[in-house]
């Protein structure tokens, strides 16, 4: 079985699970718990946090809080970010922003959305058109997850400070993180990310934050996490995630560059008069997203499964929307007989060139002949 | 080593353990993708919902919310819960609902707390006082974490009902479930349970709720567990959590006699001379707390801990708030020097007599050496 739905989620890491299950095994102690054997688990959760820090944010000037997926770290950003003032977001985000953009809207909150450009990217002024000395929190996804758009946070968020210096600026980095090289720059406050999209386990996030910044829980208890997000510890799901992490990162441009030749022949090999393109070129090379207009991509998706290629249509997330059209696609511009053909192809490192071939084979197949029936 | 942390976290059950490991292994997929495989693990989802429902609410009245905790799932219940009007709680709940409850007094909400008895279980008329016409939400713990008072949550949540119809009534659960025989009476609308304190692995909660009721999520984003809990799914600690409450269910009555004859063999073996009794005698049996008057639980327990015996001061989340004195112990009547020195034992099925002998061996001689010592 081919599996190219990377993007929705990854394959734990075998060797890094099994240094993680001695956290379930043995050291299965409560961190909090103040005798030696709970210390030492106090320790392990210490060093994840160090060696995640270190990872994308080497110079000490940032902190993380564990929470329990990316959507969460999303919300806590969101909820935390806005003070007084107005909220300034696209309309490329993931659900996980955009609905928690909309439900402080619902609470009264001036929730503003940039345009994206056709390629999925924010249209960086209309960003900053929105942006004025009320705003009080700037969100803006670093790799789109439906079409890989990259957005270039670091010049967006250096334009935003320019504009107006107390905005915060978060950006939700699930995409990115593990994938793409890069560091947090001084202008990022706060940035989400996800263990599962890159061979982690699921139930385990973080929200790295500028150290300087005050953020206020959303889930109170017993104090965890320097008291902004309470709860025990998933302590194997976080040295899960530091173990993968580490991996992705050892092998960050290796993998960057052999993703991005597994991501051109992808496209070199698909059949041009079956699909269109989605992704810009300049995309991330985990993600090739195309359409094949006319047809939907539910159809395609399950014939491609059942001849042993797993594909996206868009984003997982989006399935428990029940809406037909991704809003993503359409705010790129795209007509909805394309929008009803998109397909999201996501590699992982594990991939191989054989894979791409023989998955370009199938999708052409399973394309040209639902065209003949249809003719 | 002998564990008699358990209601800070328990070992994970080996046997669910490997069975849920599949999740992890092979079948990683998203529940939320559309093809094949993705679906087998939306089924088995919705198996783990069925069978967990099926231990405390067999008569299909109630849903459940796979939280990433006991903690969110107290949370959840508490900021959806609390309509105008105000909130009744106690002043013996688990930080998870106190701190909840503390934070939405500082929004501006009107909350009370109920006073205890010296045993640690709720005072019933002080409870009833402080619910009228307005209350829109009371929440009682089931088995307090720091005495293991049970609090009847049958008759208190019918005595709220009597008294105000429309007010919902929250327990949390986290201390009973797997622990206690008991179901959800038509009285109880919400109820709190996590995985890690009965064998399953940290990072996985439920809150039961009853259908009829609605909830606002607080945490948005891609709509799973029907819009109310969004975040990629724990696939792997919900089916855990399945196998271990199941487990757990099986064996409850057989476990539940057990457990009474261990926490009464551990009483009886401790030296009267040196320990008071804390827990009342009708707790719950999976908790024994004493407390060395004179002498500071941390030491005895550090001690303890040096013998190969772990035990708790309290709760382990309380470690978090550095106060020296456990607000629930004080509000229980308990003087300071009597505070100073609570031990929390807590034991699982997997407990053996023999260890209670070795265990209540070790504690009398700590506390007749430090008591020798500090004369």
């Amino acid at each position: 079985m081919i599996y190219f739905d990377n993007a929705a989620t990854s394959k734990p890491d075998a060797d890094c699970l099994k240094r993680a299950l001695e956290y379930l095994e043995s050291d299965f102690y409560n961190p909090s718990a103040l005798y030696a054997e709970g210390y030492k688990i106090q320790l392990a959760l210490r060093e994840a946090r160090k060696n995640l820090l270190s990872l994308i944010a080497p110079c000490n000037d940032f902190d993380l809080i564990f929470t329990s997926c990316g959507t969460e770290a999303d919300n806590h950003a969101l909820f935390s970010g806005i003070k007084r003032g107005n909220l300034v977001t696209t309309l490329g985000e993931h659900s996980a922003v955009f609905n928690a953009a909309n439900e402080l809207r619902q609470r009264g909150a001036d929730v503003r959305f940039a345009a994206l450009n056709s390629d999925g990217s924010v249209n960086a002024e209309s960003l900053l058109d929105l942006v004025d000395e009320n705003t009080s929190l700037v969100s803006v996804i670093h790799v789109g997850n439906e079409t890989g758009a990259v957005n270039d946070i670091s010049a967006l968020s250096a334009a935003v400070k320019k504009k107006n210096r107390s905005a915060l600026f978060h950006s939700d980095g699930v995409q990115a993180f593990g994938k793409l090289p890069f560091s947090l720059p001084r202008t990022v406050d706060m940035y989400s990310v996800s263990a599962h999209k890159i061979g982690g386990v699921k139930g385990c996030g973080a929200l790295f934050k500028r150290k300087n910044i005050a953020v206020k829980p959303i889930i109170f208890g017993g104090g965890q996490e320097n008291g902004l997000r309470s709860g025990t510890e998933n302590v194997f799901g976080i040295k899960d995630f530091e173990f993968a992490a580490m991996k992705r990162y050892f092998g960050l441009e290796a993998n960057f560059s052999r993703m991005r030749k597994l991501n051109e022949l992808m496209w070199q090999s698909l059949d041009k008069s079956l699909f269109k393109r989605i992704s810009p070129e300049e995309n991330s090379p985990y993600i090739l997203t195309v359409a094949a207009e006319g047809l939907r991509g539910e159809t395609i998706m399950h014939e491609a499964d059942d001849m042993g290629l797993v594909i996206g249509t868009g984003s997982a997330c989006a399935s428990n929307d029940k809406k037909r059209y991704s809003r993503i696609i359409l705010a790129c511009g795209m007509g909805e007989t394309l929008a009803d053909g998109v397909l999201r192809l996501s590699f992982s490192p594990e991939n191989t060139e054989e894979e791409v071939l023989n998955g370009a084979k199938i999708l052409n197949g399973v394309v040209a002949n639902r065209k003949r029936i249809m003719e």
